[in-house]
């Protein structure tokens, strides 16, 4: 019984492993094709936005049929529960990505990210990458002291998100438009990592209790 | 057996019903306190979300201990389930109110809302309102029906979402950070109702399969 529940929660725990590894390189494609107003990169973010979605039902069905059938309790049932909060998570961070990408194809073939933000985005994008491959490496190691550091790490974004309103609200000369489009892919990029972190906090509390 | 599961999960629905109810109210205080630039309004905004904050974690406990205790399986294993992702939905409309409240606040005593996007926020504010009490409901009967509305209900989010962004970038005259603002508040408002609809989906599903 022991073992067969092993088994079917290692196979829910490959299926989020692959699906954080796709949300962390739908974040890299899509900010190659932000910055780089490449129409390229944005195609397979929009693929792989499909596959986590399919991977996260797939995931949902498995644990339902986990909680149904080995009817498992304390931590057992926690760590299902929470492959259904992180299968979530994940989902909303591929989403995110898909967001990136259709801001800038919806004023490609014009650059979205003007050169005196192109800092901050390519730091944002690096940050969120990170943070998801991090996030790949606990789910896949089952590390709680690396998912505790995914916290601290979000505040690297946090401080990137301000620089941006500071450039914002400062001496912005690309009028309205711009504007707004960058504070929408603030949040977007500064939602990703909220959900590496929530996913993180899910992780840790199942060790830690 | 059957009668104890379906009084703790009527206690469950309680605790969601209270949730929702709490949400909705957030809302429309938010809304009002942002329109009025006024503090009055936006105070029980944050108490409103410390009350859905430990509602969650009540629910939370709640349905890890009836899942424990009494071992659901097929619908009622759902039900339980989709109690989570509720939950989960809840809290986060509650706390979007909360980032309505403090754009408020971080421009006050100045106008966060300039005349001519004054009806696209009222109306914002009113769809928010009115989809989460019809969640209220929606959880208080169990109403598939009214459930399979609230995704067409959204539709009207998201016309006066397109609204606003004509509005900015149209012929708008109150600068970049004004701008900014009403971007990041029209996104909050979009996803306010997002989770609402995400919450009847939930209820749908487990209804009709």
């Amino acid at each position: 019984m022991r073992q067969v529940f092993d088994q079917r929660l290692d196979s829910v725990r490959g299926a989020l492993v692959v699906m954080s590894a796709t949300a962390a390189s739908a974040i890299r494609w899509a900010s190659d094709a932000l910055l780089a107003a490449d129409l390229a990169p944005a195609e397979p973010v929009l693929r792989a936005d499909d596959e986590v979605k399919s991977l996260r039902r797939r995931v949902e069905q498995e644990i339902y049929a986990l909680l149904a059938q080995e009817q498992p309790v304390a931590s057992d049932l926690r760590l299902a529960v929470a492959g259904l909060h992180v299968a979530g998570d994940i989902e909303r961070m591929s989403a995110l990505a898909v967001h990136v990408a259709k801001a800038m194809l919806r004023r490609h073939p014009e650059r979205t990210v003007p050169p005196e933000a192109e800092e901050i985005f390519r730091r944002m994008g690096e940050v969120a990458e990170r943070l998801a491959w991090k996030m790949t490496r606990v789910l896949e190691l089952r590390d709680a002291t690396l998912a505790a550091e995914l916290d601290r790490d979000d505040d690297e974004m946090d401080a990137l998100h301000r620089s941006l309103l500071s450039l914002l609200f400062g001496d912005w000369r690309h009028g309205v438009v711009g504007a707004v489009d960058l504070a929408l892919l603030g949040r977007y990029y500064e939602r990703y990592t909220d959900h590496v972190v929530n996913c993180g906090r899910h992780v840790t509390f199942l060790v830690t209790g």
